[in-house]
């Protein structure tokens, strides 16, 4: 069975790394969400990119998610002291990395050329692919007006009340080289349980990956798993902007939102937590077929469980 | 009496530092080179600045004179490990300031703009100046052919044989806001114990600066402070440089050295080290005056002794 699973933030990271331990190199293709990235101090940051990368290799920082284990903050901390900005809190480690993509892509290198390399050094075996290799940027529309990314996201706390989204460039964005030949090829696409405004949507902005995603084989099976439980997300402000836009946070609203987005419908199956049973009517309701685990993921064990549910009820889908 | 110290290097910092516990902030003034500062990275990195701004704020590396005293090295480890060009050792909060520094030339401020804010933050009493806000860069000319300088002399460890040196960008660079006035009231101008080759010379190379040394008050003087001493020098390639040359590394010739960039002289009074006395003969027949003690400096006892020495030469020379 040929995996692709869609990804952005801490929870689809740790899904992401579920799925490595489930699945083959050859079988699974992971594609990330760009939305987020930006330039700060003229250096490239790939915050989602970097999450599963980080994740994948074993060396991101367990207590938060993000970022680097036994990380260090001398830049940051000199940057502050000398006045400059210092609310995108970079890591001496993270920086490293910052510095040397920046300088890459300099050179001429895409980003989906310089994150194969990392992956090498990494000796991340399953591929990690970013959505594209052009710019997208995720703008927030708030009551405090447009705000780009990291400055609604970091900057202000995720504080102001959202109004919409815009993903600039996405329009005009061209899938990264092997992004529409995997999905093409997937057996199962995985919707990561990821903030789908934020990290699912930008990477549906594309045309070309969403035609990609609901057009295919007919057998091929799209999967998401919800981000939102029990009306809440376990990190993250997806239920808080569900809230600002009108919009009940739940499982069923995650996936009716999904289906929104191509006005045919996306996900053909969908995973909600074992707390929100009862919203299997709903989810039905919109010719959804739903599959009741625990989705909550503290420990290595419950992201190689989750994932192993997925590829599970998938296999029984495809008949495999 | 109002002194100008024109440095770079360790060892200019070092008698700048002695200089500043000599002297109250209204009576000294350092110009500093910049015809080392390179990109890296994308980055501004301004070494000579850095160096006598660290010295001066009490953070320097005592063990290397130059860097931060407490640095990590994770970002340029992660470089490394990257596959990224290790070869200019990048600290942590090193690379804090040349973040810092990018961004706020990004925004439009200058150099001397940025180095009085830093100043003022680490209270550095006595004032700073780059020699220009514009770019100069020191190029080497070498058996391996033109060579930036940092690539000569951090990346080849200073191995290739010079031929000769170039300042690009000096013959139209005006010096920084401040450089000529503070020069024109000056009653002393030092020229510090670096080198005079790619530390000194680079200053001179701006016109106004080299006029402003020169012309000014007849009454004015021009000390230098030799770097090489018994045909060696402390830190650096300043000898290397005068053998390659084809010119002996002694005190005298620094003298002469000095007096052939303007053709018509430019250090009235010069000091030598204790071990150098045979040489003052040769210094005399130059014109210039010469004052003989330990120039070496290890500790800081060193450098305010010598600062001392330098500014009571130049009183009783002064007549004050």
């Amino acid at each position: 069975m040929k995996v692709v699973a869609l990804a952005g933030g801490v929870g689809g990271a740790k899904l992401v790394d579920g799925l490595a331990k489930n699945l083959s190199a050859a079988d699974l293709t992971v594609i990330v969400n760009t939305g987020d990235d930006f330039d700060h101090f003229g250096l490239r940051i790939c915050p989602d990119l970097d999450t599963v990368c980080y994740t994948l290799a074993g060396i991101a920082n367990p207590a938060t998610g993000w970022g680097r284990a036994d990380e260090t903050w001398q830049a940051i901390e000199v940057i502050g002291k000398m006045g400059g900005p210092g609310w995108f809190r970079l890591g001496d480690k993270d920086l490293g990395l910052h510095l040397e993509r920046t300088r890459l892509l300099e050179t001429g290198k895409t980003l989906s050329e310089i994150c194969r390399h990392f992956s090498t050094i990494w000796e991340i075996d399953h591929r990690v692919l970013p959505m594209s290799d052009e710019r997208v940027a995720t703008v927030v529309h708030s009551n405090e007006g447009d705000l780009p990314f990291q400055d609604y996201f970091v900057k202000r706390r995720c504080e102001p009340t959202v109004t919409g989204f815009y993903f600039e460039g996405a329009d005009a964005a061209f899938p990264a080289p092997g992004v529409l030949e995997t999905l093409k090829e997937a057996d199962l696409i995985v919707i990561c349980p990821s903030n789908p405004w934020v990290s699912i949507d930008p990477i549906l902005a594309i045309p070309g990956i969403r035609n990609a995603v609901v057009e295919g084989d007919q057998r091929k099976r799209v999967i998401g798993i919800s981000p939102i439980i029990q009306g809440s997300t376990i990190k993250g402000p997806a239920a808080k902007m569900f809230l600002e836009l009108g919009i009940e946070p739940s499982a069923a609203n995650v996936a009716e939102h999904y289906g929104s987005i191509t006005g045919a419908g996306l996900l053909s199956d969908f995973i909600i937590d074992d707390s929100d049973a009862v919203e299997q009517a709903s989810i039905d309701e919109l010719g959804i077929s739903t599959h009741i685990t625990n989705t909550i993921m503290k420990t290595e064990n419950d992201r190689i469980n989750l994932a192993g549910e997925v590829i599970r009820f998938a296999e029984v889908l495809l008949g495999l």
